[in-house]
Parts: structure tokens; sequence; C-alpha cells
């Protein structure tokens, strides 16, 4: 008889946690290591840091999800290194794990392209933390106006910039219009929140790079109509404290957020260092057809950590459906592996591309049907909250959907964490503390 | 034709909310000053505490309720001091706050009792910052038993000592008990969460001092039945990262959770000390009859922060009742005053006296009517639906309570804020400095 197959699986995010259930019949032991103890559904992170939704209502914990999978041991840890000639992982407390198979599954998070000093200022949106402190600097910026002694300062805290027009950009572009115009009405006795600017700056031609022309064309007039000011073509050349220079203007701004870049977990140039193989230019693995690592068959890296081409040269898109299916062909590969046989090559398949913009607006783009405003949002909101895992979740999100929808309002206005009633300068160094 | 009067409250809690809606008739300008963005609805802190509730659910922007009320100004902001000879409020930006009259509701927060380093290793419970604090500690022990390397340390972290036995500590002992023995179960490979101990520590004879006699037993064989071990008579003599003492025993023990003490904020002492007025032990100002500070008639202090005697010579006790009179009191003297009426003496209406204690426990105390069980808990439960605040509210925690009811499951067992992944030496000093 021999020893149960040992298989570690980094990360329990969508690749991560699609593989775990993909192999819950198989005669392995998995460990499943995590940093944090819940999975997240990353395409509803927006709002959270919008405070449209609060935090557990958009996560779960992996070890409930996982509760009856009796061959997954969930392992809250994080995960410094990988051995690959020992076939060891290794933990942040210092224990090694042995395995027989791998996954690395351990994601993206923001990247500011040589411009780390912009992290303290321009905020992105990649984990929970980051929607908390991301929603503490918005709700605060309109306190700040609130009490800010002179008119240029009231300016500079009612400018909220949005750097990058990707979807996370567009997405929270058009909800802060949207908070800005209708929620926070009535609520001040100084400002006129309505007056506030939202600004969303694009360094290429045109928001929603991956989707159609005419797509992006409709995506900017919807903006334009939640009172977005869209500047696209324009790089942003440096962020302070103090706000943002566009060319060789400089704007004040105390409220910048970062949807501009990603760059993969460091655990992808450590494998490719071991293992004589290529990073993209965003770190992410170069993988063979399979999704395992040349010339190391026992493992196999997933998500947003690999780099994979389809057949026609495009590269497979850094969304939750490729995400979750290159978890469930690891799964398959590694069953394979496990009687002998050959894994077949990664096929993704596109079921289209959508995108929410704000309220009542949206792009769907169904490989050729392609439609936007009411009916794409409609389908979006579908979408979304029949993949939110975990039924209570989704009912909750429903309801609060459905508050927020009649009432314009959003419940999960709640300034926490750092001293809320603190001046603005303390309030900055705190946040500042708490990015990563 | 006269100003408009001037009035500040400093506080946006139960008495200092109430007295600000008392006040919506009257031609007065109001500014009402918190250091939170939001009115914190305290008697189901506890749930946010044990992943009950999101902190969103129990709180509710001071702005959003008070939008309607055109007289009043809501200002986000710490008050460090008050000059009563100037009748100026003075704000931790540097600027300062003119009135002709003033309400001081500043509250109260935890205290060690001269034990100040126990607050890194003993945290209390005040606000939604110390109850996501906790949150964060309690899940993190399981988590730290599962990986722990032997069993002495497993046991360390799989004990929950709760210190002080009112009704806060009574409330997270209880619900304590129901997450190892229900909400966990299943979840662990290595530790079985039912064999987590949970311990009510209380210096005095009983648990829930304020109560009748038979209630107390009630209380305790109540609290035993969920699984948690009172212990009496016993003041605890130190507390470490390691463990406790309990006379010359010291417990290994990774999560105490403080419950025992209560301090008035530090405005009350400043104000006696202005006005050479007295404070008790607690640091409560002994106020006059009708709430104003001696010798200051245009100045009251109400909810946590005032010291108030009943005619029969016991103290007004700080539940949020009581605050709420107040508020609505000190509003009823400040319209006398402005009509240049005498203001009457404030009396507390006991309208009885009421604690949960777990799943389907509770004590209830209407002036003689005493019961305890699942009716107590049944008429907690309204009581506590009924008062939250903000209808949206009301309906979000009754789903997540019916839902929590059928499946012992708690929604909100995310950990957010410090680096869950990391090894618990890092965690436990992250922790200590987000504590107050």
């Amino acid at each position: 008889m021999t020893a149960t197959p040992r298989i570690v699986i980094v990360g329990g995010g969508f690749a991560g946690l699609w593989a775990t259930r993909a192999l819950a019949r198989e005669a392995v032991g998995i460990t499943l290591i995590d940093r944090a103890n819940h999975h997240l559904f990353q395409p509803l992170l927006y709002q959270v840091a919008t405070a449209g939704l609060s935090a557990p209502d958009i996560a779960a914990p992996l070890r409930h999800i996982l509760r009856d999978q009796r061959n997954v041991r969930v392992l809250l840890g994080e995960v410094p290194g990988v051995d690959l000639a020992a076939r060891t992982v290794r933990l942040a407390d210092g224990t090694t794990l042995p395995y027989d198979q791998l996954l690395v599954a351990s994601g993206a998070t923001h990247a500011y392209f040589g411009h780390d000093h912009w992290a303290a200022h321009a905020p992105g949106l990649k984990t929970l933390d980051d929607a908390l402190l991301i929603r503490r600097r918005v709700l605060l910026a309109f306190e700040r106006a609130e009490a800010a002694a002179d008119e240029a300062g009231r300016e500079a805290w009612l400018h909220f910039a949005v750097v990058g027009g990707g979807p996370t950009g567009v997405e929270l572009a058009g909800t802060l219009a949207e908070i800005a115009r209708h929620t926070l009405r009535q609520e001040f006795r100084r400002i006129d929140p309505r007056r506030a600017r939202v600004r969303l700056i694009e360094a290429g031609p045109a928001p929603l790079a991956s989707f159609p022309p005419a797509l992006q064309a409709k995506t900017r007039r919807q903006l334009e109509r939640l009172g977005v000011d869209v500047v696209c073509g324009a790089p942003v050349a440096d962020i302070t404290a103090e706000g943002y220079r566009l060319g060789e203007t400089f704007v004040p701004c105390r409220t910048v957020l970062w949807a501009a870049g990603v760059a993969a977990s460091p655990l992808g140039r450590l494998l490719a260092a071991q293992s004589g193989v290529e990073c993209d230019r965003a770190g992410r693995v170069k993988v063979r057809p399979d999704l395992s690592l040349p010339g190391h068959p026992e493992v196999f890296v997933a998500g947003d950590l690999a780099a994979v081409t389809q057949p026609d040269g495009r590269p497979v898109p850094g969304v939750a459906p490729a995400a979750k299916q290159m978890g469930r062909h690891v799964a398959a590969a590694m069953r394979a592996r496990l009687r002998g046989a050959a894994s077949a090559p990664f096929v993704y398949r596109d079921y289209g591309n959508l995108a929410t913009i704000g309220r009542m607006a949206a792009v769907v783009d169904l490989r050729g049907l392609q439609f936007s405003g009411l009916p794409a949002w409609w389908f979006w909101l579908a979408a979304h909250v029949f993949f939110l895992i975990g039924f209570r979740n989704r009912l909750a999100v429903l309801m609060n959907w459905a508050w927020a929808y009649w009432t314009y309002q959003r419940h999960a206005r709640i300034v926490i964490g750092g001293r809320a009633g603190a001046p603005p300068e303390e309030d900055q160094a705190s946040s500042r503390s708490g990015a990563r």
C-alpha cells in the first residue's frame, strides 16, 4: 500500500478554491494555505470600498466553505518560499510542508510601476483591508471638506481622482459620483457634496481597453452622464499627499485611488528563478500548455499568477471565470498524473466580458452580442449575485442592493480604524501606516 | 433682534443624540461633535465582537440620522478641552467653538484600575474598533490552536477568559461558548473546537451584580449549561501575553477579554477641575439634580459621564435607557433656560433590567416580574431589535439573527486588519498597536 499523495495548494482565491473542490472525491491529502481566513469575492470588492456592502457580505471563511470536504485541511499562513528540489513549501512561522503535487495560485496585487512612494497617497484595491482603507479615505474626505477653513482646502478634499480606466477604475469612479450626487445629498451644511469632482484618469486612448471600441465609447458616455470627468491619453506624472500631476499641471486633490497596475505575487519570480522559467513583465509565470511549470510536471501555476496564451495568440485575461477554469483544469491534470496518464492542454472558454459602470449603467460583450445601459446592468447584477458564494451572502447582498437602489442609501457608511476625529494630518499618517 | 442661541453637544451616543433630536423644533443653532462618524447601538456591540453582526449593522452615520433636522450641524472631531470661563469648546485641530449652552456627553471607556499594561493583552469593548479587534483575536486563536506544534500551546490558544461578570462579560462568555460548541464544529482537522474552555471570572460573589439574587443564580446555571466555567470571588491578579494569574495560580491563556471596569471620559475631570465640582471614583461628574454643572447653569452633563443619584439613594445605572432619558431631560432644561424658566430635576424612570446570556438564554427583571431562559431571550431580542435605530438596520439584524438561529452560523467570521497569516508573535504585536 502506498501513502496518500500529498497535494499542497497555495491561495484560496478562485483558482485555488476551485481546484480544491474539484479534488473532493480523490484519495489525497490536500493542504490549502491562504494568508486570509476567507475566500473573497473580488468582483464585488469595489462595493465594500464604496460603502454599499459590508466586508462579511462578500467573503466566506475558507474553513466553512470546505467543512464537509474531509480530504482537505485549511491552514492560515503566509508562504514566503518554495523549494522545488526538496518538494517543500515553507511557511512564515518556519515550518515546512512536503508535497507530491503543488498548485501555486497566490494571485496578484496592485503595482505602482517603480513609483512605490505613490502607494501611501493612492491606495489600490485587492483585499478587504484595502477596501476598508479606501472607504475610510472617501468618507473622511467629505468630513474634511465640511470642516475646511478655506475654499482651496475644501476643493482639494472634494476632488476624487481614480487612476486607471480598467473595470475597477470605472466601477470606482461611477460609484463615487453616485455617492456625491445622491447618497450624501442633504447631509452637510457647509458643502454641497454634488459639487465634488470625480475624475477618471486613463493613460490609454479610452476606458475599458479590453472591450470593443463601440462599448468603450458607450462607457465614456455613461460615465459622463453619471457626472464623472473622463480624462484619457494622459498618464499621471506624480502623486503626493496634496494632489497629482498631469503633464505639467499639478492638481490639488486629497483622495487619489489607484486602479492602474497589477503585479503577480512574488512567488512567481521565486518559482521562475528556481526552475529557469521566464516571467512576463507583470511577474506572471510562463507555464506549459497544461499549466505545469516547465521541467516540473508536479508543480502547477494558475489564476492571476499564470501567463497563459490562447491558440489565437491572445493572453487569457485575469478575470474570475478564467481563474476558476484554470483551477478545475489543474485538478484534472493532478488526477491524470495520479493515474499515470498524460495531462491535456488548458483551453480557455471565453463566455464574454462584462463591466459595471454605476447606477443602472454597465457594458456587456457576449462574443459578438453587445449591449449597454440598464439591460447590461441587470445582466451584470444577476450574474454577480448568482456567482456569489454561499446562499446567505447572496440573499444579504440582494437585499442590500434592493435597499440601496430604492433609497440611494449605502448602509456601510461607517468609518472604522484609525482615529476618525483626529486632525487630517494625523489621519493621513495613520492611513499610510495601514497601507501595504 | 437677538442672535440665534448656540448649543454645542459633545458626543453622539444615546444622551447626545436624544438631546439633539429633542431640540429639533427650537430656533437654535446646534453643533453636534463626535469623534466617530456614526451613532453606535452599543447594546449589540458584543454581537460584532463575536462575528454575529457586521459593523454597519449596528451603526448609522450621525449625518444621515440628522439629515432632515436643519438646525443641527454635525462635526467629526475630538474635543480635548472646554473653557468654562470663555464658554468655548476646543477641537483637536486647534479651532474653538463658542456656545451659549453646552451638553457634554462623551461617555465612558474601559478602565484597568491602574493596570494599564493589561490593555495590550486584554482588550475591552466600547467601540466598533474594539469589537473588530476582539473578533480578530478570537477567530485567530482557533487558527493558532489548529497550527500549534504541541499540546500545551494548543490548550493556551483554546482557553478564552472573560474578566468581569457584568452584562458585557456574560454576553461575551455565553456567545464564545456557542461559537466553540456549535459554529466551528466540523471545520478544523487537528483540534476539536468543542474542547475550548470559556471561563468567566468575576471578582464579586456572582455574575450580574445589579440583578436580584434569584436571577444571578439562574444566570450562573444558564452559563454553565452553555458550557461556560464561571469563577466567582476571584479577582485577576495579573494578565500577560501568555495568560493570567488567579490568586497564586498562573493559567496559560492566549485570549483574555476585559469587561471589568469602566472609566468616564477625561472631559469629566477636566470640567470638574475648572468648576471645583467633584467626580466619583470612576471619573463621573457629580451634577446638580437638573443635570447641570454646579455653578454653571449653562453647562450640562449626561449619560455615562454623569453621576446622578435617585431619590432612594441608588445611582442611576449606566444603561442606554437612562442615557436617552438624560438626553431628553437636558433638551427640556435647555428649552426652559431659553425661555427664562427654571429647570426641573431629572427623574429616572426604571422600566426594568434585562441581560442576554447566549443562545436562548437571558434574564429579565421588570420591577418585580422576573423571568429567565427562552421567554427572557425572546423578550430581550424583541426589545433590542425594536430600539435599534433605522428601519433598514432592524431588518438586516433580524435576518442575520434568524439565519444564525437556524444554522448556528455567524456570518461575519472574517478576519480583517493586521496580517492574519503572519506568525502569532507578529500578530500579537500588530493587535497591540491597534489597541487604545
